[in-house]
C-alpha cells in the first residue's frame, strides 16, 4: 500500500446483546469473547504500521479510556473522547474535523470479528483508490445466509479497478426479501466500515448534515489535551445531533462506492455468533470458558466467570457467569438477552 | 396414643443427590428444599409430644450436632453422637443400648417428606400394639408408581388389628419387575421407618448380629455427654461392623410385621422430587428460590443461592447455585448429578 491509511475505531457503545458480560463501561469490544484477545485488540492489530497504517484514532467514551490504553499493547494511538454519546455521524466527524483534508480515513467498528485479514486488505486497497477519486467508499460483506439483522447494500455499476458504485441501501429485511437478494446475488452486507478522504467526508458532512459536522468542528476547537488523550469540548459536542452515518450521509450522497468482499466477517451479536466462532472447542462443540465440568452434553457455550459451573446432559445453551449474575437460555434465544439486561439493570 | 413412643431420628449420611447444596456437614436433611422448613424440622415436628411422643433422640455425627441444635427449636430432645458413621444398623443399637426394654423405639431418617402425617400416626398407632406383641414393625409405603429406586415389601398374612407378616424384602427391582408388583398389590416400599419394643430389638441384634450391639453397647458404656449431647466413645464404636438394619436384623428375624400406609411419603431423593414437591410454583410450573429472573419459561427449578439467575426460554432444567458451584441440567437426568458431585469434590 502506497497511501498511508489512518485507521479510525468506533468505539463507542457498550450493547447488551453479550449481557451480563457486556455492560456499563465493560463493553463487548474489550472482552475476550472468542479468543484470547479482545475484538478491540483484535481490531488495532488488524490495520499494522508494517502494512502501511497509521497510528490509529480511537473514538471512545470517557468510561473506555482506561481500557483503551489498557488494551493497545505497544501500539501508538490517538485517542478521541467523545464527552457523550452522539451516534456514528458525529463520531466519525470529530476525526474528520481533527484531520487533513488529504488524509484517508478507514472507519472500523471495534467489536467485529475478521478472519481473513489479507482479504480485508486487499479490499482496503481498492477502497484506497476510490477514496482518492473522492468516493465514499462503504465495505460490503458478501452474505452466505439470508440474515435479517444487517442492513443491505446493492450494487450498481462496476467501477474500473473494483468495487460497484451503491444503487441503494436496504433497511433490516424480512425473511423472504433476504432470501431473494441472496439469490440474485447483487447485495451485500452494510458492515459500518468505510474508507474516505477526509476532506471529501467534511464536504458531504456540511452537505448533508451540516448541525453534526458544525458541532463536532466546534467541539474540536474547544477541545484539550489529557495526557495522550483528546477530549473533545463537551456544551459543543452536546449540540450534535444524534444520527447513524449511514442515515446521515451515505444514503444521501450521490457517489458512494462498495467493495463487496467475502473475509470472515461476524459482528458478534449475541451468544450464538460467539459460541459458533469460538476457537477452542472441545470435540463435543461445547466452547468452554473458566471452571467448567462437563458430563454428556453438546453444543454449549459455558464462561464460568470465576465461579464453577457443571453442567449435565445439556444441549445447545449458554451459561453465562457474570460476577454475581448467571445467565441460563438456549443459544438459539440469544436475541431475547436484552429482556433479562434490562431487568437486570 | 396410651403408649409413649420414643422417637429416635437417625441424622446420618449427607448423600450427594442434592449436590451442590448438600455436601459435607451441610447435609440435605438441614436444607430448606420444598418449603420453609427443613427436612429434619418437619421430622421432628411429624411427632409432636402433644400427640404422646417422648422427646426424640437425635443419632448424628459430630459435624452434624450444630445443625441439630439449631434446628431443634424448642423442642425437648437427647443428642447422641456417632464417632463415626457406621449406618443404620449400629446407630440404632446405640439409641436401643441407651434405652429402657420396654420402651417403643419409633426409628426415622431425618431427610423424608411426609404430607398426610394423621395417616402416619394412625399407621403408628397399629404398629405399637403389633410392638408391644414383639413383632419388628416396618412401615410401608403404599406405591404409586413402579418406581425401581426402593426396595420393595411382600405382605404375608394379615394380622389381627392391622399390619401384614413380611413375607420377603425385594431388592431394587427391575422395571418389569416392579409393574408386575404394581399391578398384583401386597407389596410395598421400603421406607426405613421402624417401631419397635427395645429390648426385642436388643435381642435380635444379639441373635442376628452381636458385633454390631456389642460394639455400640460398649461405646454408650464408655461414652459421656458433653454438655446436651452424649457422645459415644470412638474406639469402641469403631470395630461395629458398617451395615443396614435391613440386612442386619429386619430380613433375617422371623417376626416382622409390616404396616402398609399411603401418607404422601416422598424420600426426596433428586432435586426432580424437590421440583415435584415443591409448594410455591409460579403459574408456568417453576419453583424458584431466591433472586431468579424468568422469561418464557416453564417447569424449572431454579435455586439462586445468593446470586442472580436470569433464564431465557429453558423448561424443565435445574439451575442449582451454590457458593461458587453452578450446577446446570434438565431435571430428567438428576440421578446423574453424582458425576457432578463426585468431580467438584
Amino acid at each position: 500500500m502506497t497511501v498511508l491509511i489512518q485507521p479510525v475505531i468506533l468505539c463507542g457503545g457498550a450493547g447488551t446483546r453479550l449481557w451480563p458480560e457486556s455492560r456499563g463501561n465493560r463493553a463487548k469490544q474489550f472482552l475476550p469473547l472468542h479468543s484470547s484477545h479482545s475484538l478491540f485488540q483484535q481490531t488495532v492489530r488488524r490495520t499494522p504500521a508494517g502494512a502501511g497504517f497509521g497510528p490509529p484514532v480511537v473514538v471512545c467514551g470517557d468510561g473506555h479510556v482506561a481500557s483503551v490504553r489498557e488494551q493497545m499493547e505497544d501500539r501508538e494511538a490517538s485517542l478521541l473522547v467523545e464527552p457523550m454519546p452522539r451516534n456514528t455521524a458525529a463520531a466519525i466527524a470529530l476525526a474528520v474535523a481533527r484531520s487533513d483534508a488529504d488524509t484517508l480515513l478507514l472507519v472500523m467498528p471495534s467489536d467485529h470479528v475478521i478472519a481473513d485479514v489479507s482479504a480485508f486488505h486487499a479490499a482496503i486497497a481498492v477502497g484506497a483508490k476510490l477514496a482518492q477519486q473522492d468516493w465514499l467508499v462503504t465495505f460490503g460483506i458478501t452474505p452466505d445466509r439470508p440474515d435479517t439483522g444487517f442492513g443491505y447494500i446493492a450494487s450498481g455499476d462496476a467501477l474500473d479497478g473494483g468495487g460497484f458504485v451503491v444503487d441503494r441501501f436496504i433497511e433490516k429485511p424480512p425473511l423472504d426479501e433476504a432470501e431473494t437478494m441472496l439469490a440474485a446475488g447483487g447485495y451485500s452486507w452494510n458492515a459500518g466500515i468505510f474508507l474516505f478522504r477526509a476532506g471529501r467526508m467534511r464536504d458531504a458532512m456540511l452537505e448533508h448534515c451540516r448541525p453534526i459536522f458544525e458541532a463536532a468542528d466546534r467541539a474540536v476547537a474547544a477541545g484539550m489535551f489529557d495526557g495522550d488523550a483528546f477530549y473533545a469540548d463537551a456544551p459543543a459536542f452536546e449540540r450534535a445531533p444524534s444520527d447513524s452515518i449511514d442515515y446521515a450521509v451515505m444514503e444521501k450522497d450521490d457517489r458512494v462506492a462498495v467493495v463487496p468482499v467475502a473475509m470472515g466477517w461476524s459482528d458478534l451479536g449475541s451468544w450464538h455468533a460467539v459460541h459458533t466462532l469460538a476457537e477452542d472447542k472441545d470435540s463435543a462443540g461445547n466452547a468452554l470458558t473458566g471452571d467448567v465440568f462437563v458430563h454428556d452434553s453438546k453444543g454449549n457455550l459455558i464462561r464460568a466467570g470465576g465461579k464453577r459451573v457443571s453442567i449435565i446432559g445439556m444441549e445447545d445453551v449458554a451459561v453465562i457467569v457474570d460476577g454475581d449474575d448467571i445467565l441460563v437460555m438456549p443459544l438459539s434465544r440469544c436475541q431475547d438477552v436484552r429482556a433479562a439486561a434490562k431487568a437486570r439493570k
